[in-house]
């Protein structure tokens, strides 16, 4: 499994969502744009597209399946969480794509490959980044008094998953992200799903909330839900909902920040479970799988993770 | 071949290059992150890594040729433009693909996934942001007076071969870009380089400029290179160089700025020719195909000229 080949019928992308915009007011420039040139009259006022989505369409020759799985990254992040794990493993895109699933990677508004606006003429505010020392902290590799600069010895948690020798690798993949963004975020996915059709929806972390929040509004659309430690979570259910899968990894001790995201999203879990809604979870330590951090796709377990999701797809859909 | 399908090996992304920088002096924050949790510390203090490239790495169960072909985006753009054209067909990834080649689709350094830094705390400068009225005109969709907004009739060159009914979903691939981080996207190309081996490289306006610099530099790595309309190509060549063609689309009257441009790389292509370098020019309108814009890979006729350009690499490849 892990190495057989893959038949594709294509590769595409999509650009979905957003809007025309104008700006105005902005000094014009002389500028060298090209090295062996004179300067030219760089004029940046007028129309611009924003809040559009990009995502990559992978489409099997034989699908085993008639859905396809849609994986939303997390906040701060893009669709790359999905394609390789920072030590150079096969990621999740691979494995479904092997597993027999037609897959979509997307990149929500302002992250990636979707682009971003010129702030404050466009977006009102400016964005936050994610430092290493924070992204060590809250995605439970280490203490924080375990960080150290990039060539000098860290302290992760002990049988910590995450391939702790590539976290700076892990790092290169951060985006910076507007924090009153979310409406705009969940506009472009309701155009995913619109393009998509019936699907399955894989999210992690923010992208595993919006994921949960668009599950109730498109429950006709959407056949499964695999919500891997999302945040964001809706506070209760307003319809029958398809089958759901939460995932919690470890290191949940101590980080009152996950205490706190995570009391939310099982309340929400535990509310739909005595509604009879099918609401599954995957508690990899209760289940005796121990170590994992916030991102078990890119953790050096992640094709077991990957296994037990594709078993979970296969025993939840019709 | 538009429909047959591929037998992939692997599907990886890398990140490559870049350093870790350190931010200071940023304010404290509180802010609501998550939708459903109180606000919480936003500390941004801290390290980052800054420069890095993506790419993605498409590896054929049986390719054609032991090199693979690298895709380098123009400026203000991301490797999305290889993927599909705005009208919805194939792109030259996928061509490609079916021709045999395995592909790498990069982002440069600050654009798409490869990500950015803050501005000025480790960037010293702000970007530049590419609007719609200059896109059609510089792209040479058509003349600037036969621009207008999204809805409003636009007045294209006559027989355009853009796909203009889709040039404003074409617009929402435009990314930011800084005028002064050229040396840091060549470094990370030639971590590219380093990490491909022997290759092909495909460069499209600033990438054709990036290829026909690196080009020198490994010229005993790089066995061709095909620079679509390059711009900042280099002013002589230092060494023998592999097989180079050139090709140029239509409607360049009227543009003083793509006659300086061009003037310069022709230049340089005829300085080879001189020498004796392997140097071949396929200007289509002279080759009796016009109406190309400046991105003949997402023009209606995009299928014709990859044929071209896999049937060129097919004549002067080992």
């Amino acid at each position: 499994m892990p190495n057989a080949p893959v038949l594709l019928k294509s590769i595409r992308s999509h650009y979905l969502g957003g809007a025309e915009v104008v700006a105005g007011g902005l000094p014009m420039q002389q500028q060298k744009v090209v090295g062996n040139a004179s300067p030219r009259l760089i004029d940046m006022n007028g129309g611009y597209s924003a809040g559009q989505l990009y995502v990559q369409e992978y489409r099997l020759a034989e699908p085993r399946r008639p859905y396809p799985v849609l994986l939303w990254h997390g906040g701060g992040m893009t669709g790359a969480q999905w394609e390789s794990t920072p030590d150079g493993r096969d990621g999740w895109l691979w494995r479904l794509l092997q597993a027999g699933y037609d897959v979509f990677v997307s990149d929500a508004p302002e992250r990636g490959r979707a682009s971003w606006a010129m702030y404050p003429q466009v977006y009102d505010s400016a964005p936050i980044f994610r430092s290493k020392e924070e992204a060590w902290r809250l995605f439970r590799i280490g203490p924080a008094a375990g960080y150290a600069p990039a060539g000098e010895p860290r302290r992760a948690y002990p049988g910590q998953q995450f391939p702790v020798d590539a976290f700076d690798t892990f790092t290169k993949q951060f985006v910076p992200r507007w924090l009153t963004h979310g409406g705009m975020a969940l506009d472009a996915y309701r155009d995913l799903l619109d393009l998509a059709g019936p699907c399955i929806l894989v999210g992690h972390s923010q992208g595993g909330g919006f994921a949960t929040q668009l599950a109730q509004e498109y429950a006709a659309t959407v056949r499964a839900v695999v919500a891997v430690e999302p945040t964001g979570t809706p506070a209760q259910a307003s319809c029958q909902l398809p089958p759901q899968l939460l995932v919690w990894g470890d290191h949940f001790d101590g980080d009152d920040t996950w205490q706190r995201y995570r009391s939310q999203t099982d309340a929400y879990w535990n509310a739909l479970r005595a509604a009879g809604q099918p609401a599954d979870v995957l508690d990899l330590p209760a289940a005796g799988i121990a170590g994992n951090s916030h991102f078990c796709m890119l953790d050096r377990n992640s094709d077991h993770i990957a296994g037990l999701i594709v078993d979970w797809l296969d025993r939840s859909l019709d």
